[in-house]
């Protein structure tokens, strides 16, 4: 059967393939965040014409079955068909996905004074070819050039020796080597025949709870190539990190999660890779930071003891490991780099992060949040750094809110509503006239503290039908339309409003537990850094108006958008920054805050707009007031 | 199809198989020198009956094939077959190969002065069991505990991550690490779950051109469990290394040869873990010594500019390896040591020798010859090592030679003609009565002799069919019956006999040379040590007579039989040994005999019994003369 889309293109159609599964394996992939089930509506076709079974209708309203809609994931062709891929289906590359700062890297690898020097190195050699009066064996000579050249000490893994041979003498012995720099003497990762110092590229990789990012970065300058970011398709077994270690240890699922993850990263560099025409041979190493959880997912580690008092996990700090070794779709012997991470609730994304906020480096007292699937506190400065995490949820990242995105083209960003008309006004990512498709978490955050600065929402959240014409009954009660869209309305349901605010209590709970843990008040913290995926821009006020950061002057604060692929480019360009970030990971510790009954009582009071103590949030009050 | 064996067993044979695949894949392995191809007549077996096809007659007698003689490589059944395997072609296990000393291994070992350290070692760790208040990580637990041992540095592999938590956790805390030292780190190569201190075996191995020897070692101890040997069975591509050589560059066969060697240490390994009741689990590390081709053969290096001046190897030093990314059958995780070559023809074979000759560690001058399928010399002190490599063919160790065979069971070793009578007295290894099969090196060296003193020989090793009537016309010239067989007579034909002179022409010329080149003479040689597979004994004086050694005091001598494996199992039992044996190789000169006129003169002097130059054998010429 093939399939032919509404751009022209024509692809086949395997029987009992799903029209997803069509498209990926034609090099189309679609947003799944559910990763095929049927269960989170990401990967709508428009079936224009030709026979096709159907077999979910979940997340489709209505007027989309009318209009031909269907999920990619559960639709089954019995002939040939036409059908239609809307943009906010397509899995986002070339670097639309929003990491704030992105475009500054290289300024802040330069600000913090460690020189480049990539993970990985290339040298080449031109060996003098043997003779009798010169015939020291071929692995001999070539120690002997680098010797000469000033390497102290070379490693060279079995895996080379076979090779060696025809390599040395292929291009005229002349060889490209590429090494590494581990336990202190340059190892081997791969040889080469010729001049192939240049192109050379690093992946840097965060590996969220919600969203795999992955960064292509050109080695021999710094520069960012392009982004590519997904789901992450272990969603399908679990939106947090508890179900997926149930169903890696109950259901014996270990492998199935560690496959998920490693297509997602596959498919993404894949698409990098095919977008800017870079060999897979051009590729030189791996930085991957993520959770606790995830890098145990990653790297095929049992996560069970993670779960379960005294929360143990198998590692913190990973042995240097190789994308053969890992599945990484790569030449085998290429180095992958694993964040440390700190303990089963603080992993090597909060690690990258503080190194890519550098609060470890400063004298002032920091606090540092990253808030994704859980939410993770740092606080300290170059003296002591002490963390926590709290659960805070993925809604911000666009899972479990009906019409929730990543901060992606399509994803309302900002949300103003008129004090007087009660108008609705948006900010859309993408170019202008780009048609809204659904909404990020900095647009969440916009919505909710203007739907309760216009009393459309009440302090525990509840809609008011009777205040905007905007408020109607949904399929699951109550919903606030942001956005009447013409493939189907934009809207912020009461479950959705619900999430959201369990999620910003989580988190200012976090931040006064800790606070309180270590002995200070929010007065002495003299900078608050913001990661996550919100969105380009997070409006402190806002997220203070919804009580998720504490009442403190907006200077204080701080946006940084993902921090976890920021600290893993970081490592991938600079060995300083490498060894600073396994320091920060040696002596940050680590407070447990699910025992803590502060953290309860915080997290209870944290479930009104914006607290049930409205005099810890002073500002807030004097606006309410007016 | 079923073969039955006249002891009883029954055994499937494949359809399409031959009788000698059919009984490897029962686990019942015969000798096979040229590896199935129908040359070397070593996998004889009797068909008593039922039908098969016999491709191959050659090497078989008409009074064998009277009697149902076929070989088992070129015999294919049609039909249910009863069958008879004569003793000698059963492949040798259970300790009858003769190597020399090997009973005195433990006391060789001791007389060095080395302390016996294993190249693995186990330690049992009884881990605390983690609590809220001691959460650190499997690994980091795992780590505290063997550096409060006192371990200084530790280096966990990757491979071994996935596995831990469960192994960790299975019985109580309590693990066992086995462990390398390498790099200045102790590296692990295995985890397990509970007390597996013991038992732990080694594998000590020499890769011969034409025979492999494997000696199973209990590294508790030092003792040797048994010892296996096969002919090499990339004999079937060649008897020399050249030729070997060739097949791999041209052919394109690396891998076959490769696959040829693996499958022998393979099949040994099997067959003593099986009579020992070993597990392969018990199995802790290799160590594997071989001329620089069958290093590289064994690696799957590719050897193509060992042949061409100027002879340059792929390495001579190898990094270590893993079982695994070997081939070999056995934990795929434990290493394998192979042992430093010198030159492209001074092999890890001859280091090894050198080390079990202890001829770096003394004042005197000493000669070190190690004549198997090549022959190789070492002379120098504890000052000083240089060494040279004459072609001396496989002969001694029974290959090219009609009725010639290693020496084991039923080898004659010695050989006796009275000089009145000329009658023939035989010594044969083995058990009282054991019916001789065949001639091992120290019996062909006897034989010459004393053909050559009673004159059945004259100074060129033509047989003088007038003074014995054990001369007689056989199927290729003139041949002397050693021993009347019932199942076929053991002869010696003049191509082999020439066979021998060649042999003994080029050590003697390889002694004379490296003397030569280094400015010394025999007198100035204090001890002369020979290995080689000649038999338990090797008669010096024969030697001397047939003008293989220097006509020198006899107890200068000493014969030392198997040096290869004799210094395998020294240097995985001692660390010190081992970095004594890199020092060897480092310190090792090699001179190139192939290019020298000295070598070439000696040689074809040397093509007489004993030599052209009779005054350099006074004692030989005095004995004559009687």
């Amino acid at each position: 059967m093939e399939i032919t889309l509404t751009t022209g293109k024509k692809i086949a159609c395997p029987s009992g393939a799903s029209v997803l599964e069509a498209l990926k394996q034609a090099g189309i992939y679609l947003t799944s965040s559910c990763g095929g089930k049927g269960t989170c509506g990401k990967c709508k076709v428009i079936v224009k014409s030709g026979p096709a079974e159907s077999l979910s209708k979940i997340k489709l309203s209505k007027e989309e079955l009318g209009r031909g809609y269907a999920l990619a994931c559960k639709t089954f062709p019995s002939g040939d068909l036409l059908i239609d891929i809307p943009k906010e289906s397509m899995l986002t590359v070339e670097g639309k996905v929003v990491t704030g700062k992105a475009k500054d890297l290289l300024a802040l690898l330069h600000s913090t004074g460690a020189p480049m020097r990539p993970l990985t190195g290339r040298v080449v050699l031109n060996l003098p070819p043997p003779t009798i009066d010169d015939n020291i064996s071929d692995l001999e000579r070539l120690k002997r050039e680098l010797f000469a050249q000033g390497m102290a000490c070379l490693r060279v893994p079995f895996r080379f020796m076979p090779g060696l041979a025809k390599t040395i003498r292929k291009e005229n012995w002349e060889i490209t080597l590429c090494t590494i720099h581990t336990e202190d003497c340059e190892e081997i990762i791969c040889i080469k025949s010729g001049y192939k110092k240049i192109p050379r590229y690093g992946v840097a990789v965060d590996i969220g709870t919600t969203t795999v990012v992955v960064f292509l970065i050109d080695l021999t300058n710094g520069n960012l190539i392009d982004v590519a970011s997904t789901y992450n398709s272990q969603i399908r077994f679990g939106d947090d990190v508890i179900t997926r270690i149930v169903h890696a240890t109950e259901h014996n699922k270990l492998r199935e999660l560690n496959a998920a993850v490693l297509s997602d990263i596959n498919n993404l560099l894949t698409i990098i890779r095919r977008n800017h025409h870079v060999d897979m041979d051009s590729i030189d190493c791996f930085v991957v930071a993520g959770n606790t959880t995830m890098t145990h997912l990653f790297l095929g580690l049992d996560p069970s003891a993670i779960r379960e008092e005294p929360y143990i996990p198998t590692a913190n700090t990973f042995p240097l490991s190789y994308a053969g070794e890992l599945g990484i779709k790569a030449d085998p012997n290429i180095p992958v780099y694993v964040f440390p991470c700190v303990a089963s609730y603080v992993g090597g994304d909060i690690v990258s992060g503080v190194l890519a906020a550098q609060i470890y480096r400063k004298h002032e007292l920091s606090i540092f949040i990253d808030i994704g699937t859980n939410g993770e506190i740092v606080i300290g400065n170059s003296e002591w750094l002490a963390s926590a995490a709290c659960s805070a949820g993925p809604c911000f990242e666009g899972s479990g809110i009906k019409c929730g995105m990543r901060a992606t083209d399509g994803a309302i960003e900002g949300v103003k509503i008129n004090r007087e008309t009660l108008e609705v006004e948006i900010k859309v990512i993408g170019d202008d006239g780009t048609v809204p498709v659904g909404i990020c978490g900095s647009g969440m955050i916009d919505a909710i503290a203007e739907m309760f600065l216009t009393g459309i929402i009440d302090q525990k959240g509840k809609l008011q039908r009777e205040i905007s014409n905007r408020v109607r009954e949904g399929e699951n009660g109550p919903e606030f339309v942001v956005y009447p869209g013409i493939g189907g309305d934009i809207v912020l349901a009461e479950p959705d409003i619900e999430n959201i605010v369990r999620a910003k209590a989580a988190i200012y709970a976090g931040f006064s537990t800790i606070l309180k843990e270590v002995g200070f008040t929010f007065n002495d913290v003299q900078k608050v850094y913001i990661a996550g995926g919100f969105g380009r821009f997070l409006d402190i006020e806002k997220a203070i108006m919804i009580g998720m950061l504490p009442d403190l002057p907006k200077e204080r604060f701080e946006y940084l958008g993902n921090t976890s692929v920021t600290g893993a480019y970081l490592c991938l360009l600079s060995r300083k920054l490498r060894e600073e970030a396994e320091e920060v990971a040696r002596k940050m510790t680590y407070l447990e805050l699910s025992v803590s009954h502060i953290f309860m009582n915080e997290y209870i009071s944290g479930l009104f707009i914006p607290h049930t103590n409205i005099d810890s949030f002073p500002n807030v009050k004097k606006l309410m007031n007016k």
